[in-house]
């Protein structure tokens, strides 16, 4: 049995969940024994620790005269010195050029059958990838297991279910019949799917598998190439995937160098050299603005970004005030606000919002935010694992200067104690109130646990400023608190028209920040935090192009 | 009944075409009587000359100060004095981005409705529009019936077709169930596909209908507010059809000016003042390459291009080498070489092919080309109508140009009478054999009627140089014959490489120049001759972005 009919049921589940878009997992979330077995915790942290200070030798991507590796945990704050083997961009593109002609060959539902299996394979590996991720991204350890492992397999199967319905939308052959009246014309015709060739994926340092395996999987599965660039600052758990990927090449009798991994270091980066490569044809991106813009004004490449955003909270009326400051509290408090779906500009008219118990004010609202956001941090079973570490020092830097920001500080932030971790590089959340009319402090992305509240006049005008900010400068995700359907209407109108969605009253275990697989398009395309969307058709359909033959049938 | 219903067999016909690829026409292309009626080609030429040197007035786009037109008649190289309404940038942009609220509230389904109306009254009007098709493109009667009526509305209908498609790809709405274990999480989702906003598409002179209703109809189906832009020598044609979209908008209680006509003359173009203006969001354009790779580089706008290209034919091996002649002959012949499909690189080894009657030589096979060509020139009822007439008197200078390439000339160029346009623009097929190695003089479109024999050093070496132009230069179409399986093969796989469909062996009443609605995708977008396709399921989807709202299930 091939390895398509090994997985054919995962494939066509995966295929109608994507279009019936309720809830579906392939791959569960919780990191439960029973599920994911007694020892397989305890062993992915052994099999973690045992590859600090070694090289990395798994890839099957031929010898390297150079290793290297510059990674830290931000829990430690000290080197993993895990080492990588390097390579030349020339390098990397000639296996790239040369394996693309094999893989290309390899046909969609075979192709769909390898990464599905190298999807199972990482399942197995799971535990290990979540450690290493908590390592590099500072991420706490159960969203490390769920976005690096469970989360980002099912994005990545979506992109292969995607791309697989794609690929056989239109049929292989068909016979075209024309009556000309005393005849017909038959024509014999063929539609291929062409690959675009090269494709090269660049990783980001806060989640460094779940927003990789979209554009990789998305690419395998439509017969590219791929060269995997992965963030400097957090290499292993991608380099875990692409290893596993190699594996199934490889006992497939393939080319492993189909998907290559190319570590760089801060001091020497290739990506510029690799993607602008005449033979790169395709380029996936996760990362600031500035290097988006550039890479989406390459010529003669298709170019699937995300960037930055600026995602707000539009708060007008509640049910109940407690439940949804404590929803927002945990929503910037999580991974510290790291994550691009974060909010952080929080619209509260002047004077205040209506709520089933009466009048709340401004200061009210406020007091409830910063209280709950105390009340998670100070809770010792949960602060320390909701904020996890930041990520880049910068971060730091960004929330002191947030202190600063013209307007009344609500809360400073502050370090908590990990108990696990005395070194941890911990900040908790900063509230700072800023007036409407104060644009320059709110329109901009401040990446990390920074939360705005910002003072408007109504809800109209706060309405106004999340969809100009949206359609300005990006959005991601917006948050919207309303009990009247004519606002809500209107909340969900107008953020439409700068492609942001919205998830309105949200209150309990579920939270704005998360996008599910087979459900939610996590960014749009449609506004300036990205050109892309996980899953869309666009996002395959770019990825190959539409040949068609013809001859006439043989008489 | 609304439109939507009326016409709901017609839309899900197209779709089920639209997959299965088979030949399908909605509209007849046969100007026959029996199918249009006894007095219909009559009326349609009355009318058409009712219009000449009048106001065109049956726009509903409000006062214009201003009346233009420079409209000639290739047939009888004198002007139209046809003038139509003119508007400022500003105007069109300023309707358009106010109508664009009020259509993108119209459902898919009732907008797919208006459209096929639209079409179905067009359908009224095809020989109208086939005269005022001869006398600004220059093509011949049967060339402007069908292309600009019945092919171009079975292109507009496929837009449809595959806008409606996408748009419900997904559901509207759907209940999300996430088990938790001892209880469910459970949201509802709506998804809408949120329309751009403004759309501009640039028509060309000589297919003003058929190269502008795909563009025009895929951006309406997906709710974007439309301005087309006629080029200033071509604008008849498609007035008629915007005027009929008007019609129907207007008879639904919707604002005309939801597609409105934006014409300009050649010494006061508005076009690029059109593009650029911020509130366009999507541009659709056939011409010639350099516009359109200026217009590829406009950021944050969905850009669709039809540009040039460099079309070849592969002679390798043939069963009847008469048929064959005849068939390239034709093909060189319709409409004086300038569609964009017609081939202009004619490959052949110079030790000639190999036919089922024993070895033709290189100068045989050209003497028979040339040949065959004369002898459909000559041919008084076949000659002056499969030419037409030349568009535009820069081609003549072409054609002289041509004449002075470095090599045999095998056919200059020479009038021929039309029997009823004394005054007509007419060249025959000039054929110039070049050495494979004077790159300089065939690297390059050459629009009109120029056919290059070029001498290659056998096969492999014509479907390198084909394939390498059509990366280079792009390609829309490439004629091959070869009565080898693993040269077919091979010919298939190199010229996908470059994104150029292929038609094999074609003899007969069928042209490689032809492209078929509902089967054939006409142009690739994976080479330089066009970033689009005409209609695969990109051309629609990036008209419109897909947002999600979603909020707890009320309890």
């Amino acid at each position: 049995m091939g390895l398509f009919e090994k997985h054919q049921s995962i494939l066509e589940n995966a295929v109608k969940a994507m279009h019936e878009r309720t809830f579906h997992a392939q791959y569960p979330e919780h990191p439960s024994p029973k599920i994911y077995g007694e020892t397989a915790d305890e062993e992915g942290r052994k099999k973690f620790q045992s590859m600090i200070g070694k090289r990395f030798e798994e890839l099957k991507q031929g010898d390297s005269q150079n290793w290297i590796g510059v990674e830290e945990s931000p829990y430690m704050q000290d080197p993993l010195n895990i080492s990588y083997p390097s390579f030349s961009v020339d390098d990397l593109i000639e296996k790239a050029g040369s394996t693309f002609h094999q893989w290309r060959k390899v046909s969609a539902a075979e192709r769909a059958g390898i990464l599905i299996e190298s999807l199972e394979r990482v399942k197995d590996r799971f535990f290990e990838i979540a450690y290493a991720t908590m390592h590099t991204t500072g991420q706490g350890y159960m969203m490390a297991f769920q976005a690096s492992g469970p989360h980002a397999a099912d994005r990545a199967l979506e992109a292969v279910a995607a791309g697989y319905e794609e690929l056989n939308r239109f049929p292989g052959t068909a016979m075209w019949d024309k009556p000309m009246g005393k005849f017909n014309i038959q024509l014999d015709k063929e539609w291929r799917a062409i690959p675009k060739g090269v494709a090269v994926v660049i990783g980001c340092s806060t989640f460094p598998t779940w927003n990789t395996v979209p554009g990789l999987y998305a690419s395998l599965v439509t017969g590219n190439s791929v060269v995997v660039k992965p963030h400097p600052g957090a290499v292993l758990p991608i380099a875990i995937i692409v290893a596993e990927i190699q594996n199934v090449l490889s006992d497939e009798g393939l080319d492993p160098n189909i998907c290559q991994l190319a570590v760089d270091t801060f001091d020497s980066t290739i990506t510029k050299e690799l993607v602008e490569h005449q033979a790169v044809k395709i380029i996936d991106y996760t990362g600031n603005s500035a290097f988006g813009d550039y890479l989406e004004g390459l010529q003669g490449k298709a170019v699937f970004t995300e960037k930055t955003g600026v995602n707000s909270a539009i708060i007008d009326s509640v049910k109940d005030v407690d439940k949804v400051a404590a929803n927002l509290a945990f929503s910037v408090s999580l991974y510290s606000g790291q994550m691009c779906t974060a909010p952080q500009n929080f619209y509260v008219p002047k004077d205040g919002i209506k709520t089933a118990d009466g009048h709340v004010s401004f200061d009210e609202f406020a007091q409830k935010f910063v209280d709950n956001i105390n009340g998670l941090m100070d809770n010792p079973k949960a602060g320390p694992f909701v904020l996890g570490t930041i990520q880049n020092k910068n971060t730091c830097d960004r929330i002191d200067a947030a202190e600063e920001i013209q307007g009344k500080v609500w809360l400073k932030s502050r370090a908590i104690e990990n108990p696990m971790f005395q070194n941890a590089r911990i900040a908790t959340p900063v509230v700072v109130e800023v007036d409407a009319s104060n644009e320059e402090a709110y329109n901009q992305e401040l990446f990390g646990p920074i939360a705005l509240l910002i003072k408007t006049e109504n809800t109209d005008h706060s309405i106004e400023l999340a969809k100009n900010m949206a359609l300005r400068h990006g959005a991601l995700s917006c948050g919207a608190y309303t009990t009247d359907d004519t606002t809500r209407e209107r909340i969900a109108d107008e953020m439409s028209l700068a492609a942001t969605p919205v998830s309105f009253n949200l209150v309990g275990g579920i939270y704005l920040n998360q996008h599910a697989t087979f459900s939610d398009f996590h960014v749009t395309g449609g506004n300036p935090a990205g050109n892309a969307s996980f899953t869309n058709p666009e996002y395959v359909i770019k990825r190959f192009t539409w040949v068609g033959f013809r001859e006439p049938v043989q008489g």
